[in-house]
């Protein structure tokens, strides 16, 4: 099970703003040849109450580590996990695999709360 | 005959989601002089109810080494492939072909399904 | 307390135009570690009546050389207090920390006058 | 007179799609002093029925190489000679010219046939 | 006073096409400290009836050499006078500054003609 | 125990040559904290009578995964194992670490066989 | 059996001077999985009596397209070809391959005439 | 008084082998206007019997933040007691400063062990 | 014929410095096919009596512009009638020709007066 | 004239060390047309007993805006002048001008110390 995604109360709610974390060093098994995979996140999202607190998901993504773990669903999993923990009023994630067997591979999801629309 | 594009179950329905694969190692034969010509293709695409199966894409895509084909018809040719294969929400191919006579060329095509609108 | 922000009459009111100031020195204290952190701040406004004097904002933004600070928190009090100074009709501030813990975080607001539409 | 631009039926009608063909090595001669001038110039287009040849357009543009042409004249002479030829969706063209006096320019104008929309 | 800026007729009347000047060699002098300030301008225009003649507006910028100037200011005086002079459909200029104090500034301002709409 | 490294005669004994494998996806644990390192290595050599099999190598770096190592000492550890396996006429190994605590740490070490001079 | 290598008498002979080609464009097959490698050639070489005649260059560079070959060996056997064919006072051979596996393998080979020394 | 530098033996004493750190968030004040400088530091050393420790280092440079210090002298006497502290056979020190006033200065020293030479 | 190359007295003998000069712009045409070739071309120099004028080596180099030369006999052409002028003590010619067949070419050259020694 | 270039006492004599100071913005005029000419300067030295003071070098270098200068005779000008001042035993100028005519010239001059031998 992966550790708590840890939250602070947002310090400026009344207004729409963009909080972006690039995580460059998250690493996971290929499921099928048990060989490390490797990729850049980047988390990007508006808070609504909540913000996430960073060494909580430092811990949080750390602990793929020896987890296997499929490009395109493993992606979708942390963007839930994420919008569980943080209730965002939007939040996008991008995450960009190493290349493997020449093909370099980026997912990108996002989730939008009922009532959010983009500028 | 190109190999078979192998497809498994889109692990998160109901959410669109992007994924890009970058393959920068695409080779075929000009048509016209039998030389080779090279390209790097970028594939992007929402998955409905299937995702391409990545080494089966490698394997499709080696598989235009020994044959003639001029830019703008492969990169059409190989997009209708992809979208026979995985029926995609969206799906994008660009093709940027090395310099050839001084020109360097880049095609690009998509692909939307009749009820799939952007963002 | 911080310095003051000194402003300047707009030299070319009737026309909506874009100042943008990059601070690639900032510097405060970690609140938890007392450590020191960094960022580069981006602000960028369309001026009102009042423009925002660069010898006091670079004396404004070093005041906060020796305060404890949240990333969250300490962009969008910087926001606050330039709208208050200079009462724009739009400003966004971008504020890009250096990374800690393998994360590197990006914090942006922007705030607009009532009646102010983009382009 | 400028080479014949030769074309061949577009192959794949029936769907909007784009070819860009960017040409670094384009040079002709300044009308005032008789020097050279340098541009790469980008074109972009989505055909209709026919694609441009590329060899020919390889001609065509060597064909400058004599001629005395101003920026803004030849940027628009250029665009115009390839809609005639190709009768395309959409086309544009960049020229980048090589810097003069200090000074760096760049030409850019685009047809749209009248039936044409971006997306 | 400066140079006067010469022009020569539009040769495409009747179609909107841009033409963009990169000027990196802009200079000018503090009026505070007398000290230079330096800048790359870039001027972006959609021509109606003329176009700028590109000697004379290389001298043109070359007259502020010996001239104080504020950044908000000089930006929007040279685009005022630009207009002026050619009465384009659509006119954009960006002065970029060069670092003062640990701070970078960039002006950037536009011109639209009351029948000019962007694509 | 770290998975043995395989070997292979060098195909063009009587030159020497010089074979570079850059790894840039290598990651230990931190002995003090257990939280994760990453480092990309490069390793350079100038073969004798036998080169390194490179699936073996590659498993070889990853058997680092979950090991505790301090930075001097493993890139130490590492260059002294392929030495020992490989016995080339001279190695060096450059391990450039991401950054902790805002400091960037690189460490290169290199072996020489008795009789090796460089060029 | 690769086609002949061409060659020209060298047009000034009585001066040691350099001539490098990069051929970013080369391609065989891995010997184990029948899988094409791709790599960037770098050839440097000081001319004697002869240069090599570009275009065969480029004819015998692509007739490994078809081969099997391993890194080490074909750098080596490449170098050994062209020098038997150019005679050359020096001659050097980067061969940069793409990665594969995780790895990112480039080797260098070079020949020296007997009374050759360097600068 | 600058925080004690801790260092811990060398791991593999009996070879030369280069640490380098780089440290870009080195800060310390203007002794004549009391206003911050900025500087990236790089430390390039070769231990004999001790090697220094990260976060110990670390420290020591943070400690410079309240500290009016010249150029050229503080690089100088960062390098002296580093090379007091750790004893290395060979250290070189580069402080390269943001641009003040126009100008962009950078300081290298370094220190050889009586018997040291390089390679 | 050439134009002629212009020189001009050094202006400051007795020391050894270094003049570069880099000319993007050079074209002449394939002895072959007739079509365009295109070289950076870079002198590098240190002047005896006489530095180059730089105008005339514009115009000089301007006038290959209709000549047939092969990449290894205009380098060194060009580089013995720069000889012939200046008469330096060290001159360097480094010409790096476009693309052309997927190989890029770059030829250098050295003159080096009998009593000149580099550094 | 020129203003003083002003030193200060070498605040760590007994070692050689390094300063370079890089100034972008140097700019005087052309001889020969009075147009505008510009250069990055890099002064490199490794002083005895003074080093130049910054504020006042960036004075002097201001003061060449209204003279006429060819780029060979400033460069060695300044050289000579800097040497006088500062009396370093070692000291290189590197003045790189931008583009005029399609030529971009780089004069680089050197002075050393009687006794002064590089490492």
């Amino acid at each position: 099970m992966n550790p708590i995604l840890e939250t602070f109360p947002n310090p400026r709610t009344g207004r729409d703003y963009t909080i972006r974390v690039r995580a460059p060093e998250f690493t996971c098994l290929c499921p099928k040849t048990g060989q490390p995979d490797f990729a850049e996140l980047v988390i990007e999202y508006v808070p609504e109450a909540l913000c996430v607190e960073l060494k909580s998901l430092k811990l949080y993504l750390n602990s793929f580590r020896s987890q296997g773990a499929f490009h395109e669903a493993v992606t979708n999993e942390i963007l839930d996990q994420l919008v569980a923990a943080v209730q965002p009023r939007y939040m996008r994630l991008d995450a960009e695999f190493n290349v493997r067997g020449g093909l370099y591979t980026k997912v990108s999801a996002e989730h939008r709360a009922p009532d959010w629309s983009p500028d």
